[in-house]
């Protein structure tokens, strides 16, 4: 039986929530105050897990240091104190909502953990609002 | 793939354990010292978890805003700062278990939220003693 | 110097806060829903503080097992899974609030600790409404 | 002897930490990613400490409604989902730091609180940075 | 449906990760500081679920204060305030890493509870790091 | 008026309760389960106060940056992942009970912070029991 092992990591970032396609009412309509132009922002925490089977001669699914090492590389050195909209380049196309970065964030690790184990993001925006990619099982 | 999203809210509330087709001694040996006649009370934490595609238009699984909104009006307004047993219909007739509660509040949410999206509900009757309906996979 | 020791513990309970000198609507009107006479409860976080001098033989303040006796028996094996308002002594003259039930513990365990440590009780009736007895300074 | 009682409160907010009398330069070797001039952000967790007597009549220091009233009109109306040094006019003429950000809200608040009752804020930035004002005795 | 009821239990406890085929060289290379041969230790927070039907006579999936009983016997009574790898007799030969000592109480636990309940078991070796055995779904 | 600033920090450590003056009997008496000689182990919240005047060049009372850094050589570098009894100079002669590391950490850090600037320092051996030194006004 495999076993889940989950990070928790942090980044404090700005950001808006804004459709380009949409007129500025309906902009206000659907986002209210998360559309102001001046931007907001988050202490966001991230948990990311990984499952796999235990490795016997480590005792490890995937040695932790490392996997911290591979989201500060991947997501913290780009997303912590800066501007979502404005200096993370998917965002130029998607919405940085806490759905589309916990998705952002799962397609820029998924290349960086070996393909046998499976890997889950949950997302912090606020200690209220959170969200899980991909939803379990 | 789905994404979950989650909503936490919270609620305080009196409630009694009983089993009015029992003895009083074998509602003292089952139920304890949460057999109390004169009541007892928690804080309830309250997570609400909603699984479905992303809207590609606005970001989002569901509206947190509306789904609070939602909770607000199905749940906190009937259960926040109320006596379950006394005040509750659903517990006239079920005894308002951690188990139950969250049975109780799925049942009331699952017509307010749109078919093709999957709700489950996660009640923390203190931070040692919680629940999840319906279980994980 | 000397140093703080702190001790948290926790109850259960209902009440309702009513001052029986005033009418209905005044209640009503200045208690709101916390008035409701079918009660409501909470989960109280208790931390205890003690101050003293560390004793050069043992490295405490004061023994945390014999603290926590102290509270379970002074404070717990009495509000714990109980109606504050009625099955509570002090509480049948004072109202409930969560002021008042600082004052009533740190009265509870003043004499049970000795002379020169000084005691202060901190109450957390939510995790955003609390109070310290005695204040700061 | 005095009582204090604390209110919880929250807001989320983009900032940037900059002195304009200050080159880029030197900008960046005190503030470092806090500098960004695209902004970052944070969810602010707030505390404000009422102290005084209890009232008999009520059992209350304060009425915690009314405290959140106040800190939702002076404070939260103006801070929240909002761009600090952009759209707080305070923040025209100080840097946003947390202890200025504290300081401000302790000025926006004194004057709405009766001055029998003494008043400080404790500002979470982040878990790990918090500060406090006035700081303690 | 079923429903997921969840204690949370904790113990204290030294351990190091050693594996005793290798060199003392490939351990500290593997597990770095977590190999100190004079030990270190950690707060383990363990979250047992419980997954089954609600008995509609008591409104419980297990009681609680039973369940509790069970782990203290079988997990705190050995785990607490002890040394993993000198007085827990599975890992004389397993390494106490955050896997392997969930799937140990896993194994403890499983024929303590009934056949027709499920059983996973949550252990948070510090806020940021921590396993779950089996993994979900 | 002065500000208090707060940084918390976090370290894994080893330790055991044991007096070398008293007997094994007398150790076991006082110190119980603490006493364990093959050690136990704690993870360790530490949060530093610092009180001063706010620097109205940098809105600072003290860089948060630097404080960490000196937190890190002066304590986590020695304390974390260690055993304190055997590793950790000071309790070669001192007990490490919970108030001892809170004043040894406080002599180690006093040197360290600027004279005109205030020190004390809260650590939590677990979230129930904590200490703080120096104890409040």
């Amino acid at each position: 039986m495999k076993v889940s092992v989950f990070r928790k990591e942090h980044f404090n970032a700005a950001h808006r929530l804004f459709n380009p396609s949409w007129t500025d009412e309906k902009n206000q309509e659907v986002f209210g105050k998360c559309n102001n132009p001046k931007y907001h922002g988050h202490n966001y925490d991230l948990v990311v897990e990984i499952k796999g089977e235990v490795d016997p001669e480590t005792g490890y699914v995937i040695d932790m240091g490392l996997l911290s090492k591979i989201i500060q590389r991947c997501v913290l050195d780009e997303f912590d104190h800066r501007n979502l909209n404005e200096e993370v380049v998917e965002f130029k196309s998607i919405i940085p909502t806490a759905e589309n970065i916990a998705i952002v964030i799962w397609e820029r690790l998924r290349p960086e953990i070996e393909k046998h184990l499976e890997l889950s993001v949950t997302l912090y925006e606020t200690e209220r609002n959170f969200v899980r990619f991909p939803a379990n099982g």
